[in-house]
């Protein structure tokens, strides 16, 4: 393994998993506040290409032993796999060690955290960055650059891990970090990332899909990128969020009715107006995206 | 009007209407085989922004006499103003001249250009491509650069006219000409242009947009960019091409309620087994994108 500069392995963070998005963080935290960074995993060509890329500072598959030593651990497993490996390793964490995730759904998550002992901290994250694609050979160390952080903290909730994990947020290049709870959370992600990779597969369903190849635009491959979806995470994520996903698309369902009644009408004044709406809330959502917040 | 190069003032290009897409052709056709590249608008500020920026080799208001001189003419108006432009300016054009459109319908188009005289050609286009933007000031030289662009010759269709269009579209950058019927064309960007613009509006027109801001990833933004879109053209683009347009939707209904219908059967092999259909298909689309055309 090789080492490009000091780190000191008195202070630790474990990464356990190193897909798309933990090889991405262990990219991206390299050199935070001297951490050292391992990496774990369990698959040997992982940890083989991890270890060549310096993926992280070091790399291992023996998660106890990382986990003995972490200050901080991220879990970013699937979500079942997140499930699993608290049950399992529960009683594997440092004392005064802060827990957190990656995974897109957070009530099932927070849930699974329970059985952590009363001195380990669980505060659920969800950077909202990614890729249509997967594994470790995909990862990138900008990943998160310009990303919201979202956090899950409760009232008990430290304040000084709190504060590490918004640090990290910021160092990894993150646009902000914004708190909510967990059901919030899932309430919302199931219309701002769920819901979009509900279209995305709905429209490549089209039986018309590769008969009409080679007229799609940018919209087209705007809304459909994501199709190409790890199925095993995104049946999990669905799956474990299916009432507020299957809401959010109701919401779907009742605006394309409505779009459709007024063009059936044929009232083009109707029509103009309908979307001189919906593009005015657009526009005004591009100009907060752009300042309004700040 | 600064010139930067020689043209053969005796071969004319003329492209009616400077906005976003007969801005950004006028650019990328200067230097084609010679040709004087001639803008045309009626707005004084649009005309003003043209000869300011070389949007093209020289710019007027007077239609007539640009058409009289035109051995092209490309119509880049809203949908509407190409129908009223083309029955006010029938008898305008040059004998032997090429007439084409870039407008996103056309069997509407191609019944409106029956007014022409027999020695004027009408073939219709739509190179696919744009912005959410409009206006002359948004312009890019570059706004075809790998992008289909679709002719719909009919039998009679010169071949001479046919090649010239090919000529120009590899010219400004495209990645291929399609040739198509009207009716096929506007089944197909029904699909894969108006649909993706009609969940776009829809998915904004959602009660929680501004509540849950600030929890969009990539893709959120990829299916929501088009939005603030150019209500005058879009509501004139979906008029023309509702039923279409509505069978469409009606396609994509179904396929939103089929996983809909999975998700809430709790099923989660059956939705593992729809969703690796559906991200198959994408991967077999994108694999074609990348080759298996050529």
């Amino acid at each position: 393994m090789q080492k490009e500069r000091m780190v000191d392995v008195s202070k630790s963070i474990a990464i356990v998993g190193l897909g798309l998005i933990g090889g991405s963080i262990a990219m991206a935290l390299q050199g935070f506040e001297g951490y050292e960074v391992v990496g774990v995993d369990v698959s040997q060509p992982t940890l083989r290409y991890a270890a060549e890329h310096h993926v992280a500072d070091r790399v291992t598959d023996d998660a106890k032993q990382a986990l003995a030593q972490a200050d901080v651990v991220f879990l970013c497993l699937h979500p079942q796999g997140i499930v699993d490996f608290l049950v399992r390793h529960k009683d594997d964490f440092r004392s005064g060690a802060l827990v957190t995730d990656v995974c897109g759904v957070k009530t099932a998550i927070a849930e699974a955290a329970r059985v952590l002992p009363p001195d380990v901290e669980f505060i659920g994250g969800h950077p909202m960055a990614g890729t249509e694609f997967s594994g470790v050979q995909n990862a990138l160390k900008d990943m998160f650059r310009g990303a919201h952080y979202i956090i899950v903290p409760n009232e008990e909730s430290s304040p000084e891990h709190v504060a590490l994990l918004e640090r990290m947020a910021a160092y990894v290049g993150c646009r902000d970090v914004v708190k909510t709870t967990a059901q919030q959370h899932d309430a919302i992600i199931a219309y701002t990332s769920q819901m979009m990779h509900v279209i995305a597969v709905s429209v490549c369903d089209d039986p018309k899909l590769f008969e009409f190849m080679g007229f799609e635009g940018d919209s087209f491959r705007g809304c459909t990128r994501v199709a190409a979806l790890d199925v095993p995470l995104w049946t999990q994520l669905f799956s474990l969020n299916a009432p507020q996903l299957d809401e959010a698309l109701e919401r779907l369902e009742r605006n394309i009715s409505e779009y459709r009644r007024v063009l059936r009408s044929g009232d083009r004044k109707a029509l103009a107006q309908k979307l001189e709406w919906s593009a005015a809330r657009k526009r005004k959502m591009n100009r907060c995206e752009q300042g309004c917040r700040e």
